[in-house]
């Protein structure tokens, strides 16, 4: 991992890291207060640092690098270079904060410090076995989640949102989850075609549609999916609507796999819901990377530049949206290979009439 | 506001808000990707921009500002800044990322950017009466939630740390918690010796310490509480460092008045460990802020600066952890006044041996 990370600077002494998720995926530290130290010379020993409240914890989750401590981890990690003989260190340009910098180089004159992008985010971008099997953990609960409230008859007219939510989350806890990906979306009648709606009293009726885009996290890992439902009796917008998301989701499945260039597979799903009419109505990229984060490397959107990596994991999401009327998302985890991609997300998602 | 804001910075033109619970703080907006942009100028109408997945919410929840669409949100204020003749822009420089402030440099190379620090964390500093409600609100659920699990018999030798944290979690949505302010902890015998742990399979044993640390979010803002049990039956020791922590805490809490030191509040809760001989294993500072943010200022440790002020809303949370063998922790939310400070959470804080 040390010369994945050195390639873009082999010039410098050291890389700090100071991300908190790249922390823990380089040391598997997962406190809230934490850097890393990775020098280019391997016969350095790298340096973690982290703060009192976590010293036992560092011990236990990155026992084998030696632990500076310090409330100011990044000062005690640049200290330590600097008595190390360091001149040249990369610093994560999108977790340092322009005060932080500020202070970084005020406090270490003698330092260059080189911004970098993305060093970590690369690496994390491709999967091994161990992430795609937490990542299908995630998803496995998050499917057994939904399977069970609808088991139980809690996903019908006259439950709330939020109500439906919480059961959602209870049931996932319930099937394994150690924690939810993110707030759940329970979205009924024309709230759902707020893409990002928070749960509220909102009462479902027969006839709404109710969207639910909702994860699971296991060992730290994410899972995203959506599903659209119908309650009673659906009409035939409704009908309309969702035939042609499905059909952009698959056609976005069937573009996800290994060297696509990103914005194709965008435009692979976007030009499905286009030809029906709705361009205008699929507000926001067809997808993004799935992993430590909720949101993390590649985004799969119209603007993106570069290529599907083969062990990316990432949503394949379209969506339309009627204002005022109700929307439709389908959202699929996947595993990106040079084949067809494998589906982590096994909830049925053929249009659905609840009840 | 606007006065309160560019009091620090009575020569720009406007100012740029980035950090998202700023941004929430000052529109009322949640989303996860917003700006706002406040002019120095009331004659002009002050900006929100954010990208389509959030068109509706935004008029929903700050419909009354006008919004710039763009899914680089900073630019597209800046530009609109820009095109409406400013020269001088105050950018938070704590939210503002290294990558992100070359960036915006290069963009705009008419503007000056300048970097502040803490404008809208100073006014969150203190709160408000429909503040402090929605505050007391999240520490009622979380006390009626705990009281809950323990009426239910669930907090008792057999039950893993982790199916404590879950039922309690599940206890406070059940009381009028909309999200939990964080990831509860729950740490059982030598566990509780880690301030931060978190709760794993472990099982809760005759004879421990078990510490629990959670809060509830309601309105969008945090409470926190820690209470530290004994299940079954108390050694000597465990009354000893849990009289010397009560103690502490009780100093802390009278220490906490409108005008006193941050640092010599700290101190006040400190001295009383000190004297018990574990000064060394209290090892974090005495409490911090709490709001829209389960951690916001002020920060009150021992190399804290200021003062408190009247109307902020801190916790007290003195500590002292034995590696190896267990840890106390009594952390109350208070607001602060000229008097005796208003503790909002009410669980029982005396020692008490359960079941």
């Amino acid at each position: 991992m040390r010369a994945e990370l050195l390639a873009a600077h082999p010039d410098v002494d050291a890389i700090l890291i100071t991300d908190l998720v790249n922390v823990r995926y380089l040391s598997g530290f997962t406190g809230s207060n934490g850097a890393v130290l990775v020098w280019a010379d391997p016969g350095n020993g790298d340096l973690i640092s982290t703060d009192g409240r976590y010293t036992v914890q560092v011990g236990e989750q990155a026992g084998d690098v030696r632990l500076v401590s310090g409330r100011d981890v990044a000062a005690a990690l640049l200290n330590e270079a600097h008595n190390g003989g360091a001149r040249r260190i990369a610093i994560e340009a999108d977790a340092v904060s322009l005060a932080q910098y500020t202070a970084l180089r005020e406090g270490f004159d003698t330092l260059e410090l080189v911004a970098s992008r993305g060093l970590v985010e690369g690496l994390r971008e491709v999967k091994d076995d161990d992430e795609v099997a937490a990542i299908a953990a995630a998803c496995a609960a998050a499917d057994a989640g939904l399977a069970a409230i609808i088991a139980a008859g809690e996903l019908v007219p006259g439950r709330t949102e939020r109500q439906v939510a919480r059961a959602l989350e209870w049931a996932m806890f319930a099937h394994g989850a150690a924690a939810v990906a993110f707030e759940t979306i329970v979205a009924a009648g024309a709230n759902s075609a707020v893409p990002h709606h928070r749960p509220t009293d909102a009462v479902l009726c027969h006839g709404d549609f109710v969207k639910i885009d909702f994860g699971a996290v296991v060992d730290g890992y994410h899972s995203d999916m959506t599903r659209t439902f119908v309650l009673g009796t659906a009409s035939g917008w409704q009908c309309d609507v969702y035939d042609l998301v499905s059909a952009a989701a698959a056609a976005g499945r069937e573009a996800a796999r290994a060297g696509a260039e990103l914005a194709a597979v965008d435009a692979a799903a976007r030009a499905v819901i286009d030809a029906g009419g709705h361009g205008a109505d699929f507000v926001h990229g067809l997808g993004h990377g799935v992993g430590l984060q909720i949101h993390e490397a590649p985004s799969v959107g119209s603007t993106a530049t570069g290529t599907l990596r083969s062990g990316a994991v990432v949503t394949v999401e379209p969506g339309v949206y009627l204002p005022g009327r109700g929307g439709v998302r389908i959202e699929d985890t996947v595993v990106v290979s040079e084949g067809p991609c494998r589906i982590l997300t096994a909830t049925d998602r053929a249009f659905t009439v609840l009840g």
